[in-house]
């Protein structure tokens, strides 16, 4: 499926697009994920370089289809100039507009994906604790067939977090989790509440939010539900 | 499927019997894997602590079903001291072949698994290096999935390789791989070893060899491929 996007920076006639090809060997650390950026704005290379790196950091290397990462990932941004010199928050937040749309769009293509799955970890002690952990359980392959079988299984989230057993200070009482907005952890939900959360985890979007209590930090990351379309997509066939 | 394991301590009269439990949630950090150990030697507590933790460390905590860590790991050994004194390097010998044989068993019983895969990693900078890259390996779903379908897929383990991208000192010119003992990259093969090596990925016990030409550390994983299997087992039920 073709992964396009495209914003408006706000404050100015210019605009940011975005093509976008991979659906699996995804976590990138910038390298199989292509994508391409072009803007028609005057934005001068010293200039966009920090944005640039933020904006891929927060998206596409927030991204995981399935823990592999290829050798050939690439981002690109090509600007014009015709449009003129724009402010730089303002272009940040369209190429950012821009780049969130394609992972969107990249992690319900993964290789077998059928659900976008995002997990939010809050609370943390700093940025790189709250990513680590975050990306533990987006790539926990039995929280990811949880989510594809639409089972709210906060143990095995709470099993993801406690697997990054190099970050002693996170207390498993001070933990919350959350399936959208219904928390499921510690609090226990009533009959009506469980319904509620079938309805989350059967939806094409499952949000999964965690609270660390530690800290102040967040982060956010990307990928999708494993289903046996992976395994016939990469067991069937050989090279 | 039940796990017993038994050796005779050499040069004794001693022996050391075992038994295993758990299918998934398997990348032990000694916690849903129980292993007992038994003996008839007297070890004392204070000269075997040492060697018993030698042991778990080369066996229980090298291997991977699904690179999920449960909370209740545990590894114990029981001596009645009945069989008398041993020598420590003995019984370490006979210890290290029950818990060996343990492995094998937990692997090929893991969740969906229908084989064994073992990940050998040779010529490392050090041991962490080189556990670190087995590891990496033994868990990439590419291959696992790639093992499941009898793909000879050395492109998917040299991506594996990559991956560990804290290894500044792997150079990708220095790296052999081989299935069995069938090097596979960077030596090509022709017609007639395609065959061998398309016998050794259809087994029921895969070795994946890698030699990093870095050092002269070692390290031995142990895991299993992935299959629709493991799918429907963690998908489709609700907790």
């Amino acid at each position: 499926v073709p992964k396009l996007a495209a914003a408006r920076v706000p404050n100015s006639g210019a605009v940011v697009a975005g093509v976008a090809k991979g659906v699996g060997m995804i976590e990138p650390d910038m390298a199989t994920l292509l994508v391409y950026l072009v803007t028609d704005a005057d934005v001068p290379v010293k200039a966009i370089h920090a944005p640039f790196r933020r904006v891929v950091e927060r998206t596409f290397n927030s991204l995981s289809v399935d823990t592999d990462t290829s050798t050939s990932d690439t981002c690109i941004l090509l600007a014009s100039g015709v449009a003129g010199p724009v402010d730089p928050d303002d272009f940040e937040a369209a190429l950012g507009a821009v780049a969130l749309s394609l992972v969107h769009q990249l992690a319900r293509d993964g290789e077998g994906a059928t659900k976008l799955l995002t997990v939010t970890v809050t609370e943390a002690r700093d940025a790189g604790q709250a990513k680590r952990v975050a990306k533990s359980i987006v790539n926990s392959p039995l929280v990811k067939t949880a989510v594809h079988g639409g089972d709210p299984n906060w143990g095995r989230v709470v099993m993801a977090v406690g697997k990054c057993s190099d970050d002693l200070d996170i207390s498993p009482a001070a933990v919350k989790v959350a399936f959208g907005d219904f928390e499921v952890y510690p609090s226990l939900l009533d009959e009506s509440g469980l319904a509620k959360v079938a309805e989350v985890m059967a939806a094409g979007d499952v949000a999964v939010n965690v609270s660390l209590g530690c800290g102040a930090a967040t982060a956010t990351v990307y990928g999708c539900d494993l289903s046996d379309g992976y395994i016939r997509i990469n067991a069937d066939y050989t090279t």
